[in-house]
């Protein structure tokens, strides 16, 4: 029998991965389970947008360009233009999904064995994207206690080795929705430049910044424009996760080249996704600002409760839709596995997503968990009820005592 | 300005891209393009499974699981029964067209440094599969004058090296059309089995077999059940080349493990492409069988007229919607250019895929060239017209004597 590849042993997991048998478990019985574990919207997709593949009248299911539809290409254009970003379709090339335009950015930026510096907690599958790529994810680490404020440009300086290629942000952040403004990234760019290194920023939540504070586009970064490669997808800001259509935007020529030789490869994203993402451009103003406000009230809900918790370390979260929680608990995968298969309250429990698998360094993020706030608010306060309660009865509860003398372990 | 990655500037490309400027610029100058040059055929996607996506009615465009939908593995199954193969839909895992199934494949089943050994000619895009996988292709060449017959055993064996993990065939055939029947395979597993390789069979023209000759699945080889990996795909067989919907196939657990672990890395396949080809399974056999006898009586057509051009070497091939041919010429590359730019025949041309690019051998299939049959028999005539009228006027034409003299040169 041949034998499998080393590397296929090797692939890392999302964090929530090893519970999916456990939620199934539950469900089959009898339990509800309250899904705070994914980045799957309830939200609605513009309907206009799925009408409109059946108006487009296709007679033959065609590849589309490689680079993804010419028509789409110039209509993303537009869309950028909201943001005051002034782009030519040459300059997007389109994907399928932002997890097949991180692959293609490393593969065209990064030679094996050379590396990306992220601020922990990351979206983990970055870390897989990287496996794939034979290159490394290195992190700088950022703190609950500030929200997952940036480090400053000395702390990134200190984790820059001479195999480090590319600076990677995730921009409202998924996992923290640590939102960063235009002095961040300005700093950033700075950083970039100086040390000849891509920016490539994730920008796949840009349409859901709270508080008032207006997104700033990496692609504004005037002088970056051949270090900033920006990732995107339709998939968060229509709740189009099925389409599959992301897009690599930059203005550096060499990348939109290598990109482009990539995406040949593999002939063409998938034409019926990029045909509804086209139309959702289209579509009011009205769509987007309402999706937001409900994330919002989902955020508000989320934030209060978590803080009315004793124990409880959390934060108000800026951007996109998740938050990071510290419980008084010393293993959140425990937590998590018991939330599943032993702990039940009217009726139902919650999934999470454990801390530890979005951080790189080993040992941290033990006692912290990432919360999606996808489900509604009626349902949002029930999940909130239920881990209240767990959090009260879990015998792995660590007392104030304890609590302190865990600290150190922490830090 | 940071650096683009060595292997971002080595992405092998498919043989006939490079002419796409020139056949853009053609059309531009008026001329009218006949494109036998790729693999989008002309032919109509069956409706009720276009119509399908809108009677799921769908209200979220969700992420499917990563293996595919449910429905679809199962529906995937009752397919392979048609020709007697068993299977449980844990053994088929959906991927985003056969462009994705071979990469997870070659990462799932190969090291870095270690090699697939295919037949050449063969998919020039296996290249860039392998140059992402940092896998290498190595080649057993195949003769036109035999129709691309595969050789023999000990002429596999003579390839094999310590480095060899894998052997690779597409059956049918592309880019030759050779259809290889069930005692090819039988002594393709007996080696496989004999030194532990992978027996990795692109079958996505599966339902394109001409002449009564019945196609056996390699997923019917007794005894091979962990060496035999089956590519799958909807694009032909369906027309429906945007679904972007393929499959990896297999009895081989540690692969599906394997495989399912990149999967869940890019979240999902396309939602609404697994609807279209979920739905595309169920409609008649009259569907299929019309197709293919379209295909056969376009393969007659390029057959009878390849065979009346003098000089030209061609072969009956016996499925898919390929064929290979020789010409009196001394560069395919040269040809296909002086084609685009500089003949033109009752207002029209005809673009082709030039040889060379499909042999990893340097040097072999320079007077060779694949010609797709994914027009209809009218624009087909007219387009081997042209091709008749190019080779009789084409100035780099060889006289028999400089036939004669340059075999030596391709032997």
């Amino acid at each position: 029998m041949p034998s499998i590849s080393k590397r296929g042993q090797q692939v890392p997991l999302s964090p929530f991965r090893k519970l999916a048998p456990l939620a199934e478990k539950a469900k089959a019985a009898g339990k509800h389970v309250y899904h705070l574990n994914i980045g799957q919207p309830d939200i609605l997709t513009p309907p206009e947008a799925l009408q409109q593949v059946q108006q487009a009248n296709l007679k033959i299911l065609e590849y589309s360009p490689a680079e993804g539809f010419l028509s789409y290409r110039k209509k993303l254009c537009e869309y950028y233009a909201r943001f005051d970003v002034e782009l030519n379709y040459e300059q997007v090339i389109v994907t399928t999904g932002a997890s097949e335009a991180i692959q293609l950015v490393l593969l065209s930026c990064l030679n094996q064995g050379e590396e990306i510096l992220a601020p922990e907690p990351f979206y983990a599958n970055y870390n897989g994207f990287a496996h794939i790529a034979d290159v490394q994810v290195c992190a700088i680490t950022c703190d609950i206690e500030t929200g997952f404020a940036l480090p400053d440009a000395a702390a990134f300086e200190r984790c820059l080795t001479p195999r480090t290629k590319a600076i990677f942000i995730t921009n409202p952040n998924n996992p923290t929705g640590t939102f960063y403004g235009r002095e961040v990234l300005e700093g950033l760019a700075l950083l970039a430049k100086a040390y000849d290194l891509y920016l490539i920023v994730d920008e796949v939540y840009r349409e859901f910044c709270y508080d008032g504070q207006p997104f700033f586009s990496a692609l504004n970064l005037e002088g970056a424009e051949e270090n900033v490669i920006v990732i995107d997808s339709v998939s968060k800001r229509y709740s189009a996760c099925g389409a599959r259509v992301g897009a690599v935007v930059t203005r550096n020529q060499a990348v939109l080249d290598a990109v482009s030789l990539y995406a040949k490869l593999r002939l063409s994203p998938p034409t019926l996704g990029q045909i509804v993402a086209e139309a959702a451009i289209d579509i009011g103003e009205a769509y987007l600002h309402e999706v937001k406000a409900e994330y919002d009230r989902r955020r508000m809900v989320v934030y209060n409760r978590l803080q009315q918790m004793p124990g409880v370390t959390s934060y108000l979260p800026g951007g996109a839709f998740y938050c990071f929680a510290r419980f008084p608990i010393a293993d959140a995968d425990d937590f998590c596995q018991w939330l599943l298969s032993d702990f039940e309250y009217r009726g139902a429990t919650v999934m999470l997503s454990p801390g530890a698998g979005f951080y790189a360094t080993p040992g941290l993020g033990k006692d912290e968990v990432r919360i999606a706030y996808v489900l509604n608010v009626h349902d949002l306060e029930a999940a909130m009820d239920c881990l209240e309660e767990a959090l009260r009865v879990y015998p792995g509860r660590l007392t104030e005592t304890l609590i302190d003398e865990a600290i150190p372990a922490w830090g």
